[in-house]
């Protein structure tokens, strides 16, 4: 077997007997080789729809992460049906090669590369809506629909996804990842959301982990398994959601405070008492500057709450009545509200479209993403303390979060060839985690871990949990051809 | 190994070369002895808190199930702390013994029968409320605290965890059989509420599956995993949970209506409208009678929905306006309003105690609880097929439904002694199952499979579904001491 190791430098830091910040997001590249006569069967098999183009490939080997530099997959299969799914996952397993989902491409801690090599298993022309039962609330797609195409289908219907990770990602992708997003606060997350999937397994079986019963007791949640096992335990071909009724009313609001400490403490409160906010995101100062260039907005740069509201006309009402009120205790500005529904698509569009905003503010760069989730009590100090340090660094960052629920991400924009700017980032992330999982909170709130969060993940299991992940893991694919190297390492 | 099979009698049936309407339910007996070594061992080490008393005993061996007839386990175990349940569980794996957890015996379908022997492990008695967070709305407990006792201590925090079995269950067990109940309409289930689990492994080894962020995307769920596992995985011995505020108004009302399909109309109605109710139960008239005879109470004997409403004093206003008019127009009749605090206690007391009002209406009787769960769209098809089948077989009988999740239970009131009341029983139980199957639901909405439907879980999970399970429990529990003989058989 073929090991290429070393895919970042080697650091001074080692030699000097100083703990290498590096090391603990250095993902272990291990190239499998891809058979001649597994390619030459895939080949066969997809004809058009198999490609071992260097632009396909290389396309298909990253992700949004900082992470550039893996080789690609050896080859691309374009799926258009389970049966694809099947047999290309058959052929892998024959020849105990590699199997990498693809759906949009839009994942951030590097689940997309081909770090032992293997076929990158391309679900997006698998974008059919399968079924929409209204009466039931619920839609059943195929993995590569994205959540605005499924909102855009089922908005006629009085309907609508809540999950908003912000990309356009695919729903297969987002069940693969335990996405969430904006909605999160008061519709879950795809933990919540999912009822169940079709799922292809690393023996080529297609098999059903639930029904379309809102609850279920029926044996393992095997549903909650395959949500967020990020292609390691097999492909994802269709996913049944859970759908909510489009609110009566919507209403949206900004507000701005003098202090990140009492945004924060403005949604630790909201939290506490109970009001249904649908949306409570934290943007700081300087990345309301970053999004109004990019947006042509003109945001007041201060630090800023961005809520929205769900309910009856009264219900919306009194609910942000509530967090007036509570915002004002906590030296809250004035409300911008946006009651229509272009300026509250403009807002959310520029919310969005911050890691954008930010990694063009700064030409050629990438953005290392924090994930950090802490208990709401401990938000406040959790943020403060590694904004002082992100400021104390020097390095550029942006700075957002799903408040709510604790969520926030910093995103360290650094020259991804530059060592140290490297390692400067990672020493914060570091040192962020290790804050967030002292507090009871958790590395990832929401984009997974794949390759960048394998060492923290480590720090945050007990090794008991971890021999138990791993033994799943060994159960269900011995020969470890899915999506190798991800999560487990 | 000694086999003890045919709990219940053979039936005339299979001779008949007629399906047996039993060999479905009936459990296999697989008497694995508890070697006299390893009763020794657990007598010295827990003294006065170890016990084979035959009176001990077949109180641990037996559950609210019909199931009466299984031989009690071999000895009970009292643990009062992780240690205790950490050395039973090595003790037993070194002997390779059964070990079952028993919280409160509140389970309804053969869980903590000792159908292939071994030891219970009791956690009555590992009952501490260990951290209430009001700041973060959590609380970690230790598993043999009731809900009602969590409830009490949380209440002055002006705080309440909402899941509502009816029974006083422990926690523990509430999280191993996924159970929900009445508020699950709008709170969700063990499922969305467990935040994290303590679980001591068939190795003995005690793991941590998660933190207390509300949300995680970190590695395998293995909280979700454990919830619903039905102690085949594992031993809880903590539990974290979601807590809500208390909310600042409730409300609840009864609704009479001439039909079933008119009060089942109403409540797909209510969802599909999306309107927060915060439960909404089903009671048949002729179960209201018994209810009436059982709590001494004069409700009208009719088809009756009981519902609550929670929010602020405006929205639960708008609440009932929105459900009264959607009753309105499926012929409900005037509400009925309860507003104190005392008369919504009587009245979910009288919905809690149907179970054991139809019991007692048939002195002698048990129940064979039925649990299926269905798309709300199928409710009333898959409900009134099976009143029409209930009626004619002229069983007693009742019927309860946590209608808006598409979830309701008969209850077939048989003498257990009695084998053609049993078949009788078991078959209308079958067909049922099978229909709910045939419309998109499931065997089992929260009760879980335990002994009485492993047979049903084999008819809807896909036969690859079920090899995943099997690969689980294999790699988790190789010697499968675990609660042996449940959930896969």
């Amino acid at each position: 077997m073929f090991w290429w190791n070393g895919v970042l430098a080697p650091t001074a830091a080692a030699a000097m007997n100083t703990p290498d910040p590096l090391a603990h997001v250095t993902p272990e590249v291990r190239q499998r080789p891809a058979p001649q006569a597994l390619l030459d069967a895939l080949a066969g098999r997809f004809e058009a729809r198999f490609s071992t183009a260097r632009a396909v490939r290389e396309q298909h080997g990253r992700d949004e992460s900082a992470f550039t530099t893996v080789p690609p997959p050896a080859a691309v299969v374009f799926a258009e049906s389970v049966a694809d799914v099947q047999d290309t996952v058959r052929l892998c397993a024959r020849y105990k090669t590699p199997v990498i989902a693809y759906g949009a491409g839009s994942s951030l801690e590097g689940h997309l590369l081909a770090v032992q090599g293997g076929i990158s298993l391309d679900v997006s022309r698998m974008n059919r809506i399968l079924r929409v039962q209204p009466e039931d609330l619920t839609a059943t797609v195929q993995p590569g629909v994205t959540r605005k195409t499924l909102n855009e289908a089922i908005k006629s219907a009085g309907l609508f996804f809540p999950i908003d990770p912000g990309a356009d990602a695919s729903l297969g992708g987002m069940a693969a990842t335990r996405a969430s997003g904006t909605n999160a606060v008061r519709y879950g997350t795809m933990r919540e959301n999912v009822l169940a999937l079709q799922v292809v397994t690393p023996q080529g079986e297609a098999i059903r982990t639930g029904t379309r019963a809102r609850k279920s007791s029926a044996g393992y949640d095997l549903t909650r398994l395959f949500v967020g096992s990020e292609g390691t335990l097999g492909v994802i071909t269709e996913v049944t959601l859970r759908l909510y009724p489009l609110p009566e009313a919507v209403s949206a609001a900004i507000c701005n405070f003098p202090t990140i400490a009492d945004a924060v403490d403005t949604v630790i409160r909201i939290i506490q008492l109970g009001v249904p906010i649908a949306r409570v995101e934290l943007i700081d100062a300087h990345t309301v500057a970053l999004v109004n260039r990019h947006a042509r907005l003109q945001l007041r740069e201060q630090h800023m709450l961005l809520m929205e509201f769900h309910g009856s006309p009264a219900g919306v009402k009194e609910q942000a009545e509530a967090v007036q009120n509570i915002a004002g205790e906590h030296h809250g500005a004035d409300f911008d509200w946006a009651d229509t529904p272009e300026e509250r698509t403009r807002l959310w569009a520029a919310r969005h479209n911050a890691f954008f905003a930010a990694v063009q503010s700064r030409p050629g760069c990438r953005a290392i993403s924090t994930d950090t989730c802490v208990p709401i009590s401990r938000l406040a100090d959790c943020l403060l303390a590694s904004v002082a340090e992100a400021d104390a660094s020097g390095l550029p960052y942006f700075l957002v979060g799903h408040v709510g629920d604790g969520n926030f991400h910093f995103g360290y924009l650094i020259d991804p060839g530059n060592h140290d700017e490297r390692a400067r980032a990672e020493t914060l992330n570091r040192q962020l985690v290790a804050r967030a999982i002292a507090m009871e909170g958790t590395c990832s709130g929401e984009h997974g871990v794949g390759l960048h969060k394998i060492g923290f993940l480590r720090d945050e299991a007990d090794a008991g949990a971890l021999a138990v992940m791993r033994a799943i893991k060994r159960a269900l694919d011995p020969h470890d051809i899915m999506n190798p190297g991800k999560i487990l390492g």
